[in-house]
């Protein structure tokens, strides 16, 4: 089943650049195991904003949850999840 | 997996109460297959406004929604869905 | 460049039967269309709801403009538009 | 009566690693506890927040007040009640 | 228990002036047997508009419901219910 | 004339034990000095949150952000004040 | 004590040139006589919209309800009432 | 002065063709009359929907007002008015 | 021209009383010349909050920008600007 | 194509006056680099608010993105995009 999740990030302002540095290419590898399991399909950046628009997939909303619970950078999302049906033109 | 559905329905006010009548027993009779089929788990009423939340089953959102359009009152329901991930405590 | 397009379509209840029937049958060939042209990329159904979430590419808002007035459906039709962004991680 | 109460923790950042342990663990004893009471029947996980969907039975709101207040992350809670009512279905 | 209880009510137009005359009528003598039965606590007017803020009390919000749903001008009422609790202050 | 006023106090973290104990105090205080003016008339905590909703008498605004104002507590309190008419049913 | 009054009329389409011509200068003549008795001290025009803001002078909110539902075009009007406290520098 | 003009507008569906056919050609020619008189400045057009959002320039509000109310759809369009200040960096 | 302006201010729990005392006797002496020069026509208090509804008027939304933003407190106030255009009744 | 850009800067109070010359100095070469680069075309100041409304041209939104990230201030930046369509009228 497919969500629609939308999530901005704001990182506490006092972690360090390394601190920031080492949160970002932790969170980019996550995001690629999760890509490569199936999870995160699609992934948006939202115009002007530190926050994506994302398709992603699972069996259910727990399994959703633990994925993004995953992230390193999840403390500080503000995460919306939104449940997609699929549409009859696309079977 | 489950889904917190909450829903407001105003019949148009050009049906005669016959028509009302037997919608709103058709309604029921609906409901209370959906009941057996599991899909729908439990109902309450929003005091004061005709509308109900509830809590439904289904393996994802496609299923949800057949089940919700099968309601006779559908076209004149406003629906929102939410969906539900398991709480640890619940394990 | 991608957006997201949110829509939510009510028909008339004056509508007829047919008329209903001739409007979702012309609504599908065009959505055909824009897909085979490479406009609609994506759609899915929002769960309870007459409505749609969908991803669709166009070189600009105008063209976009365009091809959602094209559709059939579109008097009847509220629609939202985000602009997309590529997301580094997709590049 | 039966409530649905809503809530989203998020605990201050000046706590430590323990700290933040003892809480959790303190709050689920009581969580634990206000179940076998009879007042916490129902909790679920909003996928992506630190927040809980849960159905609660009291005598009165004053009652399910004082249960929310007796969570040990309760000073961190944004809760926020809705009073429900039996649906005519579930006599 | 108490309940704050707001509600708009908007008859239609198409109702003659008798017909009008006799639902206020009828509010008025139904609002007043729930006085009697201490259901009903207070009512204030919101200045401006065809709405009421009340102060109800019910065993719970089933019973709450009945008591909305009895007013003859119900069905062209729009209800929103908040759940009180006792402050300490008034014990 | 009366007013619902609703309001919702966060005091900060950085206040020790001792200077709450003495705030909360001296807010009751106050609170039972103003129920005997006549300007504070009633209070309900609002389930779940650290909130208030209350019936307040005043010859007008003035008077009663003079009296909300006088609460120890004011510089923490995020107040909405509605302003009510008499009810045609309580004449 | 004053006011700050924002209304939106929208007449029904179905009345004739006539009868909106009548409504409309009915309603100047009565604001005419709210004005010389004090009531209505200032109204302006919302730019774009069939809306005014009002400055209102009333002894209390019961007061101020009747002189707007007065007011030929009430039944047609969204009326917002926000109480307004004398400022310390106007003293 | 400039303002950032945003409306909406959904004619009657019970206008014929031709009715609006006209509406649509007064529009166009009033709205050129005001480009030419300087007071409309540029239009954009908000993608998939009938709405459209416009800088425009005039001496105050009243006369902004004066010139949106004479565009032959205004009784049908929601107008909304936002005031712009001169950006330092555009002096 | 006239602007209906609304503002709120939360002066930071850093400043000490003398600073706060000497930026609040600052504040009021700006308002005063603003006054005198004709900019601040009118202040309410909203009741309950650090908050005021006032008519300001100037030539246009800049020079109003730089009278507001000349206020001593300016860096600590959330700022709501509506643009008024005159009532037919007014004039 | 056209974006409106909404823009909000709340700089952090921890900043030397030093470095917040420093930085609006940066962000005003900035901002000039993008005039001249055509993609920034013009910028209004919401009145009253450490705020702008502007027009952008970009021929998408990642290009958008990029220059808005590009701006100095833009991790103090609350930013929201708004895709424009041409008008028929401006052809």
């Amino acid at each position: 089943m497919e969500f629609l999740v939308r999530f901005e990030t704001r990182l506490p302002t006092t972690l360090s650049t390394e601190e920031v540095g080492a949160l970002k290419s932790a969170e980019r590898e996550r995001a690629l195991e999760l890509r490569q399991a199936g999870i995160l399909k699609k992934l948006w950046r939202v115009p002007g904003r530190p926050a994506t628009v994302g398709i992603w997939e699972a069996p259910d909303a727990t399994v959703l949850h633990e994925a993004l619970a995953s992230l390193p950078q999840f403390p500080w999302m503000d995460v919306n999840v939104e449940a997609l049906a699929t549409h009859p033109q696309e079977v």
